[in-house]
């Protein structure tokens, strides 16, 4: 989980159509990252891929080492002013609520029932700790995907008005198939619980489970009779931010990204530590949202990092996936 | 590291031919497994591997779930006696001595400047941390890697005499090939160091870096002036064995392993965890080693588990890569 401390903001993103059905697009040779306004930041990507994979070039990167990992809430997924797994976990919350009469008046259960974003955001996730508990320990990990995936597939998201696949960045999704049809492999490195991302990870952006390094909850390995159970326990085991994301990446990876993209100060050492790195800003109130909290580190250190910052108000052609309509977008095409 | 006491017991192979190449076969689709012996054995993994992938039978597993899990010493690299990581740990500190001559008669560094490999292998691995700390912290990640492609590719194993690419199992390369051919997606899932088993499998195995999953020495992230390095600490962080192993596998894979081969009691929650087992005996004395401690427990359990047990001596047509020498074998070809 992301922990922080913020001030509430309303998405500023007209919800008009969470019916329609989202098509992902295909990489189209001629222009493989057609979501992406033609300007510096889409040169310097298409530039670097261009050179990584070009035999005879001086940028040339081996196969094996075509290792590009991305962040999620905030990189991939909008995060503001609710993260996704949040939503889950109310809605969690709020299923069990039936059985746990006494969460009536106790807060943070309360604030749950009572639909106080707002007051929950201000609380912090530490101090949410007894919900991220109630809504996600104490089950198999194959009953906690079950709910994951029903979460995802059915539930629109408080604030947002839609479901979760229809909060991803179209120009991330295609950066990530770009990247895919050039032979590198695609990490999400998060600091939300990977199990919850993994019920995102192969259908929306087309990347294995196993490719998912995230937070995670304490387990314990259950043998009963030859059956073997990894069971959920109360408690955060690792949270995977900061310098945390770096050794999560020796550990699984096992070697220096050649690409990293992120937008949050808890991505800065990741960054770093990438041999190259993109900063995504959330300047685009009208289309999705403006903020630089948590982030002032990061973006302060992009120019002398030499980092490629990406706006998403000039970069960014369209922000979500097609069928999903966005301000200014009276075609549903979202072409602002 | 696999942890345990055990006696010393020197290898009962031939070491004829060191210096000849060793060429891994392709997959040949007449047989795929051409160093296994025709026999029970075989059948059941060719025809288990048939079914998973032959969409029209009930066996049938969707391409996404096809992960297959070997544990590592003793599955698909001798351990007995010296496992390949101690005779790494006994180079290093022998490389190191000069610089210490305080190790002259202070056991455990006397021991490895004897080389009592009988004495250090009874003392257990526990009791030598000392060694391991020495061996194998105090550097960045990148320097250990160097360290370990050297050890890898220019020492020969003392007891065994060859490189450590030369004492792997040519039957379980051969699995391993016709795993991928399939579209498996193959783990090493081990009790010895991740970042020593890297070391050999992109080269030896064809499994990337990021499919090894072992064990791991303590560590912390560096950054000076935003360049960021991992530097290895004293101390063991996770231990990969037993219930550690399935732990591990639910965090960095995500879903249970269609397969998992192992030949250990440190396995036997691994194989119970997975759709189908494999259990190597080591019962060659000839060709290579008899022994059944510790992994009592683990045979016992095969049969009343539904396991595949596979014999080195009735089910291994050669056992080590051609160009390896084996007993019994004028040819040089290994067929017993």
């Amino acid at each position: 989980m992301r922990l922080r401390r913020s001030r509430f903001a309303w998405l500023a993103v007209s919800l008009l159509c969470t019916g329609c059905s989202v098509t992902p697009a295909l990489v189209d040779p001629a222009d493989p990252l057609p979501s992406w306004r033609e300007g510096a930041a889409k040169q310097s990507i298409v530039a670097f891929i261009d050179a990584s994979t070009s035999p005879r070039m001086a940028g040339w990167i081996p196969p094996a080492e075509r290792i590009a990992v991305f962040d999620h809430d905030g990189t991939l997924i909008v995060e503001e002013p609710l993260l996704v797994q949040e939503a889950f976990i109310y809605w969690r919350i709020r299923q069990l609520a039936a059985a746990n009469p006494q969460w009536v008046g106790e807060p943070p259960f309360s604030a749950v029932l009572e639909g106080d974003y707002a007051g929950l955001k201000k609380a912090g996730l530490r101090a949410l700790s007894p919900l991220m508990d109630a809504a996600q320990s104490g089950m198999h990990q194959e009953a906690f995907q079950l709910l994951v995936r029903q979460f995802l597939a059915e539930v629109e998201l408080p604030v947002y008005g839609r479901r979760a696949a229809r909060l991803v960045y179209q120009p991330m999704i295609e950066l990530i198939e770009l990247l895919h049809a050039r032979d590198f492999r695609v990490f999400i490195v998060s600091g939300g619980g990977t199990e919850f991302i993994r019920g995102l990870a192969e259908s929306v952006y087309g990347i294995p489970r196993e490719r998912v390094i995230g937070s995670s909850m304490k387990a314990r390995v259950q043998e009963q009779d030859g059956v073997v159970h990894v069971m959920r326990r109360a408690g955060i085991a690792r949270l995977n931010v900061g310098k945390n994301k770096v050794q999560s990446i020796q550990e699984r990876i096992g070697r220096r990204p050649a690409l990293a993209v992120g937008n949050a100060d808890g991505d800065r050492e990741m960054l770093h530590y990438a041999g190259r790195s993109i900063v995504l800003k959330h300047d685009d109130a009208t289309r999705e949202a403006a903020y630089a909290r948590s982030s002032e580190r990061l973006l302060a250190e992009a120019n002398s990092s030499g980092w490629i910052t990406v706006s998403m108000a000039n970069d960014f052609l369209r922000v979500f996936p097609r069928g999903v309509a966005q301000a200014g977008d009276a075609s549903g095409d979202g072409v602002r």
